[in-house]
């Protein structure tokens, strides 16, 4: 169990996700990963309107996906984001599961860096606005 | 170097792929990879029509991507997309450039299963169908 | 107001809809009207997988959007959907207002026709499947 | 025939745009039309960097596509954009075509109003730095 923040969403796979193999492409779970992530992050105050406040932004560096079973039209999930490291670099783990019977779908993980919004330079070592809202 | 069959392909990053911070939002690169996949496999005369016509879907199973550097609007784009693997699974690995200063902007790697379509069920081992192609 | 059903379903605009200019990228609203057609029709036992059990398949043959005012990242918003015809063709009105305010921001719709799914020819005349479930 | 500048761009349906169906998701389309009219827009030097640049933004406040035929995997589409007015609105129109066989598959047009960055108000009345790009 972790330490810091988690979050969990529920969302149902729309139509324009499904492929020709009547299933989830495989690009479109990193939006699934994104609403998970921002809906935690707002849980801790610090979603896009907030970094932007405190003068970061915090690009996507890093992106894995496994993909065991997969997702289908209509089907509800859920899925779970939960912070595993803030220092130096911000790290988030997902779990993506049938929300009728828990089976996990999906897993991965993204890495993000702060970049200092007024001098586009990468911020090293952890940044004060979210470590202080991870109270650490 | 790769023993295997590689490819290359531009493109040019449209206005609908940048976010708010003016780069490439980082789900969009799975699209660029598949792009480039795809061109890839049609050079071997393996890309989705004849993968159907040889009775197996290749759902991918495993996405990584690392970015270094991000992408803008109308940036002109080299993607590469080269066959590390194929026995037991489809391995693709791919580096994104600047077209013009060849600067590495992304890499990354997906691995595809072969699923037998008409029962469903994944194929362990090496599939002919590819395996000629590859000359193996 | 219509003789015919209609729905309405409430989503929060993610991060990945967001343009440069800090708004809804224009062609997103095709997914959430598409996203309010389908619980419509799912309420009247209609969607996609039913559809399919009848044999048939419903192009979208023609759009219009109009955007008086921009949605913006985290604004929660209601659409609602409302079939207006259905004989010959099915023809479905949308108007998104936000959530909170019940300000208008977008308006819409959508013509679609029914295909038989074994001759690929575009049917004309009512659906039954469809008719019987408006009660037609 | 137009006036006003036109211009033609190509493009290949890519396997991500592909829907259940076999047929390019309808919402796609709007991603097409914004590749051409950005070609367009560049070849009268009035693309996004140069509005940017003369001060306005210029939201699509308005859209409307019918689809007589559809597009599948693979093939190679031409993508005519045609300016058709300017004053007060900047009106374009769309013809997407087979590229092999020329047959017409998809048309519109979209209708963007100039918005000043600064004051973020609508600009009533034509925009300067496009019109004089127009000739006009």
């Amino acid at each position: 169990m972790s330490k810091f923040p988690e979050n969990e969403i529920e969302l149902t796979v729309p139509f324009h996700d499904i492929d020709v193999m009547e299933i989830v492409w495989h690009g479109h779970y990193v939006k699934y990963f994104e609403i998970a992530r921002c809906a935690l992050l707002e849980s801790i105050n610090y979603d896009y309107p907030q970094m932007k406040a405190s003068g970061y932004g915090w690009p996507v560096v890093e992106l894995w996906i496994r993909y065991p079973r997969p997702a289908r039209y209509g089907q509800k999930l859920r899925i779970l984001a939960r912070i595993t490291d803030y220092d130096p670099r911000l790290r988030i783990e997902y779990e993506i599961r049938d929300a009728a019977t828990g089976e996990r779908l999906t897993k991965g993980y993204t890495v993000q860096v702060a970049v200092d919004m007024s001098t586009r330079e990468m911020q090293f070592g952890p940044v004060d606005a979210l470590a202080s809202r991870l109270g650490c």
